[in-house]
């Protein structure tokens, strides 16, 4: 596993000093008690708001120090990797938050039911009321992976409990309103994790303990093994696997109520497989319970655990009101309606033939005569571009040239800009590889101008070259088609185009490196002596109706 | 590399419309164009307003559904996996966009600088023109990893260009102010990329081309080799090769200006890493020149790269007010100024011998007694936590005897409720594994109690217990401690509570399995017959007193 560090030692004081250089902390501070109090605070509180204080062991970054703002926390305290802060930095927390108001609000501590943090967190909470503090606590365990166990682990459901915390101070509340108000809250969560991968905290030699087909489910956030180890399987499946746990944990008591769902990324998930992941919770029947959905985001990581959690919160309209209330955090993640996507019908789209057919018989013979010059050339063509390219050169001009034949009664043929135009959307229908898609941008281009028709071409070209990238020299068809569509603008003849198109495409031989286009990613060397075929196209088809 | 998917195919469909329902993109619908058809565009769109469209190949989340919503994108088109979404699709994107305004406004393709979406958004835009609609495209190519290059790629500037032309947009500004406005920010970008594994695309079987001791400078975000091969190093030293390669390529007119800075997630390194990244910047050179920051956050990732970008962008008034303007799209992480971390100074912390010392002899003999008879039995009760723990149980008291003893003429003596709360603070400070905070917790509550010491110290034990999570017959210290406080409480003596204390350590013995404390993690056949040493070192403490 590599990882972005310096020193395990120092992750956490560098980390948080970064973190409030950062867009996401520049409302807050830190105090001044390196390394051994790690304590990120709001730089403006409310003097007469109840204060929320929570922490940890860090490694679960947005937790808590990403929480930590108006609408959710006053301060976190944060330990070691995994490891829960030490006494005296979550009592200097405590302090530091009361000192900032008139002292008669108090203080909320919110704890995860790890044995450190109760401990720690308990202790400090001791001290500050020997102190003559106001502090109440409490401990979240929202985790329902040890169905038997009687002190369940706190995890993500943790963040929901900050949430709750920072809306009733931000209220104005009492602390004993307040911290009644979380209690009930934690009371209302359950937590389920779904892993692939459990996290690596820094240590390079360390195996992962799962074999390849192998997942984990029910899994704490600091590397404990999973409750039941599980097969490797389809999203659906193994969406439908941690749903169906979680739902099998709810009491009968809560059969109607409505839930809100959180969706937590446990560390490296990449967000399309996290969005992919709601979508697979919203085909399995607990989807029906969930009224509000938070995430999907990374609330409370794990490193990089390649996993997830979910977590539910029974709603009432003070909770449903609580979790609705801006706040001030980035890391929070919102909380909405839980619904099915929002469909709109699509736009009418354009016809490829929008004009009145028409007949010329000088369109129609160049028509025919370019078809046949690209189909004959088929072959060789082809060759030429295997000597530098894929070999395909001759079947993307000659299948374009079929493509146009196959509709040449639907041409507009008097008209030569609804001509262009329809050639454009030919190619675009039929485009095969880029220079299909070029030419049909040309062509396009060409259509929508309002110059005459040769100025026109020149002006599609313009856009290809835009599009394409490619310039004159580039060693591509440009070299072909530029000095050929130059020569008609000035009034050339068919001759005079194809003389320019032959100069420009025999000049390609002796250009050594391609600049963009097919040749671009061959060497000089093999390119030396072979003109390019787009080129030579480009070039024989001018020969072509020149000579007809 | 584990990932959660059902196949490939619908990866991104399936994605979409989690993106959909999540908390982050309720304010969006998708046109109802599956599977060919990917496009996420705003439900409300100011009539009036010039559209914005970007988009392509998926696998960069957020970028580019993310950063639909007011003030950025107006709708966004997703392609299949690292690959360029369609003509029609784009097309079909642009039309419902002109479609839900008055049409006057027109729209502007902003596009990333790879070949792909380069051909099939000039397209697009070319027959919408053709169909009479107003369309102009900017092309974003802000990647200096390869300083030779004429095109080089579009990466995270990409996301810069949404907000620059968001802000044109909300603003009323017309379509040619909106394109000039973004064409003129762009040139004003560059990034480099930096990573210490590459993504991986869905492809099982594929291995790293990194070895363990390897990482690569100026990526691309499609799984393309670094322009340059690197060595693993410190954070530090990694961030300082990137800004000073980032430095080396600023044209020497830009010395005295200003930049943004944007620390971007390329996939899935660990948020802590990502703020000790930004830390890590702030010692580079480069650093003095940056007035604002946006992120660290993930703007334009490559699924799983374990790897950051930084973008430069030269500010002035207008593109640093476009940037700081505020804008819906959640995945936007903002700008705040670059400074230091702000510091607050530490609270006064409480002294640990608060209280005027004084002396009473009985409370000194009864202390003397007590360190005697813990120190006295070190060895033995080792002896009994080797067989169910990790054998220190009679250090940890003993040791507590001795801290205590040493500083006995600093002890309150003459009041209880001081004493008590005194040797919670000498607990506090040395405290010893969880048994030591567990009584640091008792002593504190108890001497913060305002009932007589007996009922007191009962209290104490209830704050313990809470915070510890153990109760009677979970096969701890409780088991004796807790009938010889309520011994002690209900007005009995010290013999009482002694003996007490000796019925409830004699029957951990038979308790077969641990529910807290040191034995919880012992298989029950190892524990029984065997006391638990924390109790039987409570019911030896009592004995001894009572004797004295």
């Amino acid at each position: 596993m590599k990882r972005f560090f310096n020193t395990r030692e120092t992750v956490v004081t560098e980390a948080l000093d970064g973190f409030l250089r950062s867009s996401a902390g520049h409302h807050l501070c830190r105090l001044d008690g390196y390394p051994d109090t790690c304590v990120i605070m709001r730089r403006e509180i409310d003097r007469r708001e109840v204060s929320v204080i929570s922490g940890g062991g860090s490694g679960h970054e947005p937790a808590h120090a990403g929480f930590v703002g108006h609408g959710m926390l006053t301060a976190a305290v944060c330990g070691a990797l995994f490891a829960s802060p030490c006494v005296d930095a979550i009592l200097a927390a405590i302090l530091a938050a009361i000192l900032a108001t008139t002292g008669e609000a108090g203080c909320l501590l919110v704890v995860k039911n790890y044995t450190g943090d109760r401990l720690n967190f308990g202790l400090a909470a001791e001290r500050a009321r020997a102190l003559g503090k106001k502090v109440e606590m409490v401990t979240v365990g929202d985790d329902i992976a040890l169905p038997d166990s009687t002190t369940p682990r706190g995890v993500a459901g943790t963040v929901l409990a900050h949430k709750l915390a920072g809306y009733g101070a931000a209220q104005g509340w009492s602390l004993e309103h307040v911290t009644e108000f979380v209690r009930d809250g934690t009371k209302r969560m359950r937590t389920i994790g779904l892993a692939l991968e459990d996290c690596n905290p820094y240590e390079p030699a360390r195996a992962s303990r799962l074999a390849a087909e192998q997942a984990e489910l029910g899994l704490g956030i600091h590397g404990e093994p999973g409750a039941q180890r599980i097969a490797l399987a389809a999203a659906n499946d193994l969406m439908a696997l941690a749903a169906r746990t979680l739902e099998a944990s709810l009491p009968t008591t809560v059969r109607n109520t409505r839930f809100a769902l959180v969706l937590n990324n446990l560390g490296t998930v990449p967000e399309v497989e996290m969005a992919l992941l709601l979508e697979a919770f919203s085909h399995t029947p607990l989807a029906r319970r969930i009224s509000h959905v938070i995430g999907p985001a990374p609330l409370m990581t794990a490193l990089d655990m390649n996993g997830f959690s979910l977590t539910l919160i029974e709603l009432d309209e003070a909770i449903t009101t609580a979790l609705q209330a801006p706040a001030q955090p980035r890391a929070w993640p919102g909380i909405t309606t839980f619904g099915s996507p929002s469909v709109a019908p699509m736009p009418a789209m354009p016809e490829a033939f929008p004009f009145t057919p028409s007949h010329d018989p000088t369109v129609a013979s160049l028509l025919a005569r370019g078809a046949e010059v690209l189909v004959a050339n088929e072959a060789a063509l082809n060759e030429l571009d295997g000597k530098i390219g894929d070999g395909d050169a001759g079947s993307t001009f000659a299948s374009a040239a079929r493509d146009i034949t196959a509709v040449r009664d639907r041409l507009p043929m008097n008209d030569p800009h609804q001509l262009m135009a329809t050639i454009g959307n030919i190619l675009t229908q039929h485009a095969g590889g880029s220079s299909g898609v070029l030419f049909a941008i040309m062509f396009s281009a060409a259509g929508h101008s309002r110059q005459p028709w040769q100025q026109a071409l020149r002006e599609g070209l313009a856009h290809m070259m835009e599009c394409g990238g490619a310039r004159p020299g580039d060693r591509t068809m440009i070299d072909a088609l530029y000095p050929a569509l130059e020569a008609l603008a000035n009034a050339g003849t068919l001759q005079q185009a194809a003389l320019a198109a032959r100069k420009g495409a025999d000049a390609t031989t002796t250009m050594d490196s391609a600049r963009a286009g097919r040749a671009a990613y061959v060497p000089s060397e093999h390119v030396r002596n072979v003109p390019d075929p787009g080129a030579e196209a480009v070039a024989r088809l001018l020969e072509g109706l020149a000579a007809g």
